[in-house]
């Protein structure tokens, strides 16, 4: 399948779990706390997931949404999600994106989106545009989160 | 309040609804199709939501997505939420953005949300950046789309 996120699993790589998807920290984080929800199974559309696991989702995005809010002192997030290239979706595996927002984090507070694209421009595992993660920080970043999440 | 979604109503505005949100077709759509998901009740956060209410959002989110896709033979879309003004979000009362897009709809896949922000800078009842709807415009499409949404 050769698809990046579906070598993703919980123990490795993600920092909190539900039965369905993990929350994993974006490898190439635009801002502070820039998250993935991803379901563990390959699934490319929401429109595949059924009710129980799209209720599932939501509800799962918006706890860890929580929780990184609250570690960055903060009430403000984006959430976005892509389906499909035509939308700017670069991996079809579905994921949303949960990116807690600051007040003056950017110049301008909508100016995450184009960083997100510039960002997945490149692939997942070589991001030149934006400084990416070494293993080391990512476990490292990973690790302090599970923390949060499972105290 | 002063709150332009609370003058909201499934009679007048809305082209199709559940228990407690609103489907309505965005007054500046950016794209065709671009509409908007929006809880009846005054409610600022995806947090005041209970779980059977958040559930209920993103389902009817998706059942109005499907339909709106279909219309323009796509399958392809954007969903957006920000939360709190750092996050961009204008209107202090939760909303999701809903946008299908298609092939080349825009020189680059991931330029609507520059153009969301444009758009956002201006109220919604002046939005001098983008055509706006009419009166008339806005009842005709918000009618062609209830024909969609309950045949």
């Amino acid at each position: 399948m050769n698809c990046p996120f579906c070598l993703l699993n919980s123990n490795e790589h993600a920092f909190a779990s539900s039965r369905n998807f993990l929350a994993v920290y974006d490898i190439s984080p635009m801002l502070p706390g820039h998250s993935l929800i991803i379901p563990r199974e390959h699934i490319e559309s929401l429109h595949e997931l059924d009710q129980e696991k799209l209720a599932e989702f939501f509800l799962f995005a918006r706890k860890v949404t929580k929780g990184l809010c609250e570690m960055l002192d903060t009430d403000a997030f984006d959430w976005s999600i892509q389906e499909k290239e035509e939308a700017g979706q670069s991996v079809s595996h579905l994921h949303m994106h949960i990116i807690p927002r600051t007040k003056n984090d950017l110049p301008n507070p909508g100016d995450w989106y184009p960083l997100l694209m510039k960002n997945k421009k490149q692939t997942m595992i070589d991001s030149a545009n934006r400084p990416r993660f070494t293993d080391t920080e990512f476990l490292a970043m990973t690790q302090r989160l599970r923390k949060k999440f499972h105290p």
